[in-house]
């Protein structure tokens, strides 16, 4: 099942309060996504996630193809039940990954030509197959195959690209046959606003149960990234949702959110607490930071997921310094809180009519990401 | 405080079913510590220790005093808080990794002068050190501070060493004044029976509220290191706790409940999880190996474990093989969970008087560990 309702449109932007319902249950939207690339949201068990009020997760279909497989996760009754993630989880379509991990993927009308990054094996990825991997792990809510047009494509060749990821947009709805399972589709059109208009066309025209923005994830230009997005948001319909694919920062959803997107992923939260930055209502902070040393505060005093609850930033600083797997889990578990947090917030400012026009905090500190 | 209560003895062997009272709680004996080097179980919270079992763990004084640090841990209330564990810890003196992380620690009358395995800095760990250290810490129970003889001293070096230990003992008991927090004293004399018998008499004769059997850990040749301590062991006060340190195997273990062993410590059961061996009733099992490739059971049938619960030997091989932090804490909470339910095993015989006849079945996998 899939089903979209807006309870309510903000006041002071175009901002939608929402609810997803799928046969694992309700999202609440806006929503952000934890990313769980291998089967696993990096170093955070689904209690865990379930405590930071994660409602969905996404995972990636050309690392789960590549590794451990998608038939011997559908074997094995799918990915819910592989990974034990009882809620909705989203697949991407392996598009992204094909070419951000290979230097030498090959497009031809047939799909993607690409050699493992595990094992240096060749690989066709086409529309049937990211539908057939998709299928086989059974996601809620699926993807469409596409290719992301490079950022430095001029306007002929994102035309042709665009065009290319529209038919094979349409394959991909030939091919996908799961009940249960709801397929999007990803409008494209590089950095030109006329050839998003005519993506989010070619796209709408196919007629989808939600639609994403594509080539706009954290990387790209930022000022750019959120003129194009604020010019695509309101290309899609209004009724079903839209997705923002690979974004973004604290600030970036407020931003996003307000041009009417309403789900985002990121790897953001969970990659940055492996790093050692974590994100507080103070602004972002370094647990390496030698003024954390001897400090009993938590990493955030308005926080109260598991790690401020029981931890020091000094203990966290000692267990990241000491090279402990245990500050992995308590990091991440924390920025996927701040995030989940975050987005509570955003909501709770879109029920109240409350303006969204809030910021995360300079920190002042040289946290390094 | 500090209670020991033997229960029950066992009609068929040596072994003793017990009980010791901390302030921070009960310990059941026969116990096996997990072993918390750097204020953490690797991997593990500590809500993962206490459903594995856990009454106590080890904390290791070698590693604490260079990073961060026992002051700094005491000036944020002490081990426990630090780490947010509330039951029972029991501090190693430092005596051990001093000689096997610092090849060129050099003996004096006055302690051990070494270079910090990770700065290089120059450090003299004393008696009255290591009992300052364990002060600071706070742990419901403290080791001295001793010599372990290398195995392949001879009998003149062996008492020297043993007399040093002896002395050291002495200097021990006279700087420990922490109230709540018990002090045992440890038996050396390398691979002479003769010797044992000598510390043993000298250490018996300081007095302490339990003792410890040391230089017999697991790394010694295995049928001389359970001779001498089937040796030592009926030589230690009936009425103290008896502590092998070091050890072991669950064979191991069972071999030295008979003898009347009551408390062990060792890293196997951490160590080989996250090197993907993992202890289950049917004996031992790589994860890596293929043959778990597309495997729907759990490591243990038998097992209740959160990871048996919830996870097959497919996810667990999958997120091994992709480096998953993940699979650290799984193999680790199996392992953990799965040597505290071997004690509660040994214990339940003790209580009914059924011989601890039982061994770890031969896997007949390849399995490295």
């Amino acid at each position: 099942m899939f089903e979209f309702e807006i309870q309510k449109k903000h006041m002071h932007s175009g901002a939608r309060l929402g609810t997803i319902t799928t046969s694992h249950g309700r999202i609440q939207t806006p929503a952000f996504m934890p990313v769980g690339t291998q089967a696993t949201v990096k170093a955070l068990s689904p209690e865990d996630l379930k405590n930071c009020g994660a409602e969905i997760i996404l995972g990636n279909t050309y690392h789960l193809y590549l590794r451990p497989g998608h038939k011997l996760i559908e074997q094995l009754g799918g990915l819910h039940r592989f990974m034990n993630w009882d809620r909705p989880i989203l697949t991407d379509s392996g598009g992204y990954q094909v070419f951000s991990l290979n230097d030498l993927a090959r497009v031809t009308e047939d799909g993607v030509t690409f050699r493992s990054h595990l094992d240096g094996s060749r690989h066709l990825l086409s529309p049937e197959l990211a539908i057939e991997i998709q299928q086989s792990l059974g996601a809620d809510i699926i993807m469409t195959f596409d290719e992301p047009t490079p950022p430095d494509a001029d306007e002929a060749q994102t035309l042709q690209s665009l065009e290319l990821s529209t038919r094979w947009a349409r394959r991909c709805q030939e091919a996908h046959t799961r009940k249960g399972q709801t397929l999007f589709g990803i409008v494209q059109g590089g950095m030109f606003k006329n050839l998003r208009n005519e993506s989010a066309r070619q796209i709408i025209d196919l007629g989808f149960k939600g639609y994403a923005i594509g080539g706009l994830s954290v990387g790209e230009e930022k000022a750019l990234m959120l003129e194009l997005a604020e010019h695509t948001a309101p290309l899609l319909p209004e009724n079903a949702p839209r997705y923002l694919m690979g974004v973004g920062t604290p600030d970036d959803l407020i931003d996003c959110v307000k041009m009417g997107i309403d789900m985002f992923d990121c790897v953001l939260p969970t990659r940055n607490a492996r790093n050692g930055t974590i994100y507080t209502s103070e602004g972002k902070l370094n647990i390496r930071n030698a003024r954390h040393r001897d400090s009993d505060r938590p990493l955030d005093p308005e926080c109260t997921c598991y790690t401020c609850k029981h931890y020091s930033r000094a203990y966290l600083r000692h267990l990241y310094m000491a090279d402990e797997i245990f500050a992995m889990r308590l990091n991440s578990l924390h920025n996927t809180a701040f995030f989940q947090k975050w987005m509570a917030d955003i909501r709770r400012a879109i029920a109240e009519d409350r303006p969204l026009d809030w910021r995360l905090p300079e920190s002042g500190e040289n946290n390094g990401g």
